[in-house]
């Protein structure tokens, strides 16, 4: 039986794998996009409680663009990551492609950034362990993200 | 028993009720935020299909930021009304309040500003009605809603 | 973002609107009898809790009889209004409709009166606040819930 | 391993066994009228079809009148029987039950008539095989069922 | 109204019926594996817990061979009957049939022995009463239950 | 955005991740044995369909043996890979874990080897690509797979 790795600290990803059944369709035969922010919600709770260790809730969704449809039949992949930390939020990009099983083919179907709030016991606000900052690009990266966090305030 | 109004055309407003059941809670025992996307999903794709006459599909939802939860055996209200109409797309205002039944208070919990394109038989964007421009709100509503347009097409 | 009007209290109406998924299909490709009678049962629900303040349970549900069906792709729409109040119980009138919301057809689906019970804390009955009743309309309605009442406890 | 009796034509009894789960509650931890009331028409509409070897859609459901309780974690037991067949409609008795699994107890729940129509492929109805009648309690269930239906008929 | 028979000590067999909805279908229109095996777990829970009066968890499946399948708008019935007792666990066996209620036919489609254990309010293994062995096939079914415990066992 | 890498051929994960809701729980709090066998089932169909590039379908599911339960708020990894291929049929293996995310423990809940049919377009089986077998190990896991086999039909 595989053994699972250890979990990598800075550049952990979580991953969903959905089939796309009936029960998720629309009259269109497609998943309809509130499934699919649904399970963005999902990947990047888990993906923010693996960084901070504590319970995690939603904050704010950035725009969602939606793309190419995913079907009944086909696969939902939803890749959620850490791109920032500040206090005790932090910022989770979120990536969903559609998948056919049987051609192979994959194409991005939306992706945005989440933000989140890890809550202490009881239930205020607690700290989160800064993101490790190794190369050049983790550096550009969490300072785009500080530039999206400073237009989120702004608009408010 | 009662008969329904006919349809308002232009101020018409898309209006759902949920209770909020175990089946709809995260572990805190309150509504998990891609449960409250999926029903803004939900009642704009409704709302969209009712202005346009047509099946209609998301194309993007603006920025979504939470604010108080909602509990198990508290109600969702969503709001959904059509704020401007472009060649085959329309912009749909969706607000989502919490409602306490027993207390009676309601609260913001979240807002957003989501897209719709109306689709053909053949798949192919189609034609939407304009919406009726009355008063100087219509008018400055709408004009709002072509600016977050020429922001959202700017960003891409 | 628009504002929610203040709770009207004698004549406050329940409205809730459901799109119809393939989840909630029968192999005829419309609603079952069985999700429409659980909607009625929420919509009930809360509209009985709002005017009792009070969680309130369902006693019973009058004769259901189903007319036109409900397919995938249509609304649902459910209206649950106060009829009467008694010491501890209240009868809500709940009426269902389908809705084609492209030709924006609307038709009867189904209507019932139901009866709910408020309960306390200690899980006993409470009383409940009786119903402003205002107009000869009122009146009338009300005494017409009091003859169904009658039958009701007639039948046990 | 066991091997299914043979179907008893004209006695023949469908019966449903669910173990409640957190989905299936409400607030209070039992099982939502609406729920039950959804395993009620899954029942009769097995039961119909059994009888009539058709496809059968749900025409009316008698008055509901809810006992005591079923708790997450115990057991709804439904059992659905004809009771009358009609030219193309059928009455079928369902009855529900509470079963604790861990002290044996079983209680009423709640009780019904309801009513099928057989249909063919053309959507229209369809003849039904008349019940047996052996014995002369069948005889007067079948009255009985007859007078039901002519209330029913009577009050729309 | 039927009045359900006392339970039968060492016979009973715990019998659910499900129609089969497109929420519980793949993308060929009938069910998925997945969900007959969550109706399998579902049927032996609640027969463990009759026979021991206590929460019983699931220890293992045996061998799940998928014979015919099962179509939305065909039923499945699932059976689940104690085969034999040890000190806090129970064989449970649980065979699967498809039914199709139009033309009445049934199939197997999958069967197999199913194990649970008994839990004390502490969370710990609990004793469970011996089943009653009064004929010479009861006492060979117990035998057969016994190898093939034996055999799971020798595997681990 | 992060871009998907190539789809590794023989070594191929799927990999599924849950977060677990009320919705999947028993009255234990922890996720019943079914959801497990649901969520084993979707993976492993996933990964059949990626192998072969056509539908495929459950034929077998081997002994399941639960060790330690996932409760609500932990999450479920499930990860499916092909060990061998036969003419029109895979043994893919699962392995389903449970993960704190707020501590970062992760152990295992229950495996199993599963085969699915590939199946052509008129419903009857459709040949598999063979797996690359390039290391011993390969081989070896191959071999192992085979006296799998040989057992699984020995039984029949």
């Amino acid at each position: 039986m595989t053994v699972l790795p250890p979990k990598a600290a800075a550049s952990s990803v979580t991953e969903m794998t959905e089939y796309v059944l009936p029960q998720h369709a629309n009259i269109h035969g497609s998943v309809f996009g509130g499934q699919i922010m649904a399970w963005i919600d999902l990947a990047a709770a888990v993906c923010a409680q693996r960084h901070a260790g504590r319970l995690c809730v939603t904050a704010s969704v950035d725009d969602l663009v939606f793309q190419r449809p995913v079907r009944v039949g086909q696969v939902v992949l939803v890749r959620a990551s850490v791109t920032a930390t500040f206090r005790s939020s932090m910022e989770i990009e979120v990536a969903v492609w559609g998948e056919d099983t049987l051609s192979g083919d994959r194409w991005p179907t939306v992706a945005c950034h989440t933000t989140f709030v890890a809550v202490a016991e009881d239930g205020r606000p607690a700290p989160v362990p800064p993101l490790l900052l190794e190369t050049e690009e983790d550096k550009a990266a969490h300072a785009a993200a500080e530039r999206r966090r400073a237009a989120r305030l702004a608009k408010r």
